[in-house]
């Protein structure tokens, strides 16, 4: 347990090592967010005096965030989270002639719950497999066909942390576009990848990705959306004709104010945090095996995720891990159903159900110290001991 | 001008009569804000304490707004703003059969721009007229058929205040309702209603609402959705399973606390509050007719918006108003085509062009006093006078 003191007030906390599902607000973000409120208050589509210094400063925010990112601020718009940006991506289709979809089978259900909709209009709709947690290019070449019109594999895993050859994939879609007049999408929902895996979009060569604020320190309800080209890109409904007319809906600038603060500081201390967290991650991925325990997570997985599978099942072992004062996951948790999510992605990868059932995710952030990997470890090892 | 001392920052900002497009974060809202993003961090989601504990907070606040709203809780959802909310109802109908969708001319952006996919797929949309700014009960009699699946009329309008006669509009379509063994959904975009001019829910019979919380000084991001009878309706994909299956996306926790506060703000003050602003607002049309300019508003709107016909077109007027430093709106300002916008809604009306290009809009909040109505009233006087 945490003891924090912030405004007169003790904070007694769990250690958090839940980050995958939302991390804390840093100060500087939330600085930001105070201050943007109160100094660009009006709406930027007004076109009074104030409207237009909020334009300025969303405009300036967009550059800067771009620029972090390598990419042009006209490629970027800003959404209500990861979960409206796949949704700009994946409703669009709804204008186009139905062809096929194919998505990895570990994508999180804010992708996999479009494919409902899509079969209802005629699309066929194609599950690529992912063995041992990873999507494999030959076999996504031999699920393309002439009418494929979009392609999503997420970067990084949110339940085992395990990375997808993004690039690889993408060459594969290249390849078979050349072959005929082809056009393909390729999405990456990258929420777990920015700012915690190497991540270069541009030499991804990706059409389109989501980003999460919440998941690098940033506020809940501002997330991203990257698209490649966005001239050919129509959104379902344009709504007031914000961001370019690909999302409506008037723009969260205190939000976005904080979003940059995050994006900045993730990426800016990029190199140093991940050798940081991938030594905590090589330490309490040790003590788990010392102890009996498989890693599920591939050895090249994020650092800051790792999933194992617990003597128990997993709803059993997160709750002891929480009596001694340990925030865990037994499932991807950004969903209601999170275990038996969890478990889905899991059995999808050929883990065995008896281990899936066991499964248990910690998931890591800056805040995330040797001093908490240790407390982590010490609880497990006396769970172990049946303490 | 006013002058705010602020963190020791001294801020110069226009008189702001731009309420209708955003309003200012109250300090309670941000207080709620910052103090739930660091108690209640954690994803609701989550099954470990923290997460519970997050849950706990966000179905307590449901409970505390649905209550001030007087509808069950059951009832209310939240999204990222009342763009989203209404995206998840127009969004819906692609999961059904087509039919007819019919919806008032003077509707946001939100609302229209939902028309092109609905056709794409078979609707047959229908434009609902707005003589005078008021939707026609009979008018829309004539329009229901056997395939009609839903209704659209806003309750405020936003560029004018007009307030819809709601409750006649449903009445109708229930009468039509039961001629046959029909359900029709009667959609109402409550944003410019709700803590503004008297609305109650239950009252009207609505089947669906929108609302935002950057219209009543709460956050810009957050939103709800009122749903009468949420098992009934299927999004259009439901991501995570958030929100009792009808919005996916890690909750917003500390901007539905901070519209916790905004929407108890707006309702335990209603009745001073409304009496106060229809003061203000009752100047205003004085002296703005006094110096022979028309009112558009209709005498029986929102007193919180008074849409006017300046002599001068509207942007150049907007700017001379900015220029003493008083920010006014060309348009809706809710969308980034806003002159256009309020232009074609104040034409759906049947205003005549002439007039229209020099409409200009104010609209109030909680902060709009007297001193800052009289010296826009001063202001508008000086450009009258040439000065």
């Amino acid at each position: 347990m945490q003891k924090r003191a912030k405004n007169n007030v003790i904070l007694i906390m769990d250690l958090y090592f839940d980050n995958a599902a939302t991390t804390r607000l840093s100060e500087n973000a939330l600085e930001a967010y105070i201050k943007t409120e109160r100094e660009f208050f009006a709406n930027p589509s007004s076109v009074h005096r104030d409207g237009i210094k909020a334009r300025k400063e969303l405009e300036r925010i967009r550059e800067s965030i771009a620029s972090a990112m390598s990419i042009p601020p006209s490629s970027l718009f800003f959404t209500s989270g990861a979960t409206e940006s796949i949704a700009t991506v994946f409703s669009s289709l709804l204008f186009n002639e139905p062809g096929r979809i194919i998505i990895s089978s570990i994508e999180h259900e804010a992708v996999s719950s479009w494919l409902p909709i899509l079969k209802h209009h005629g699309w066929d709709t194609v599950v690529l497999k992912a063995k041992g947690g990873k999507a494999d290019p030959e076999e996504l070449r031999a699920l393309l066909t002439p009418d494929t019109k979009l392609v999503a594999v997420m970067a990084v895993n949110n339940v085992t942390g395990a990375r997808e050859d993004i690039k690889e994939l993408v060459r594969t879609v290249r390849e078979y576009e050349r072959q005929g007049n082809r056009k393909i999408f390729f999405f990456s929902d990258s929420v777990q990848a920015l700012g915690k895996v190497p991540y270069d979009i541009q030499e991804l060569g990706i059409d389109g990705a989501s980003f999460s604020g919440h998941k690098i320190n940033g506020p809940r309800g501002i997330g991203m959306l990257y698209l490649k080209n966005p001239a050919s890109f129509r959104p379902l409904a344009p709504a007031g004709g914000q961001e370019r007319g690909k999302r409506g809906g008037t723009e969260n600038l205190p939000a976005i104010a904080a979003l940059e603060q995050a994006v900045l500081s993730w990426l800016g201390s990029f190199g140093s945090e991940y050798e940081r967290i991938s030594g905590i991650n090589q330490e309490i991925r040790k003590a788990l095996e010392d102890l009996g325990m498989e890693i599920l997570s591939p050895e090249d997985s994020s650092p800051y995720i790792i999933s194992f599978v617990s003597p128990l099942p997993s709803e059993v072992y997160v709750r002891m891990l929480s009596d001694k004062g340990i925030a865990a996951s037994s499932g991807s948790a950004c969903s209601n159903n999170s275990k038996g999510e969890g478990e889905k992605i899991l059995l999808s990868m050929g883990i065995r159900s008896s281990k899936a059932r066991n499964a248990v995710r910690i998931s890591f952030s800056g805040d995330t110290d040797r001093e908490s990997a240790d407390a982590f470890i010490k609880a497990v090892k006396e769970i172990s001991n049946g303490e």
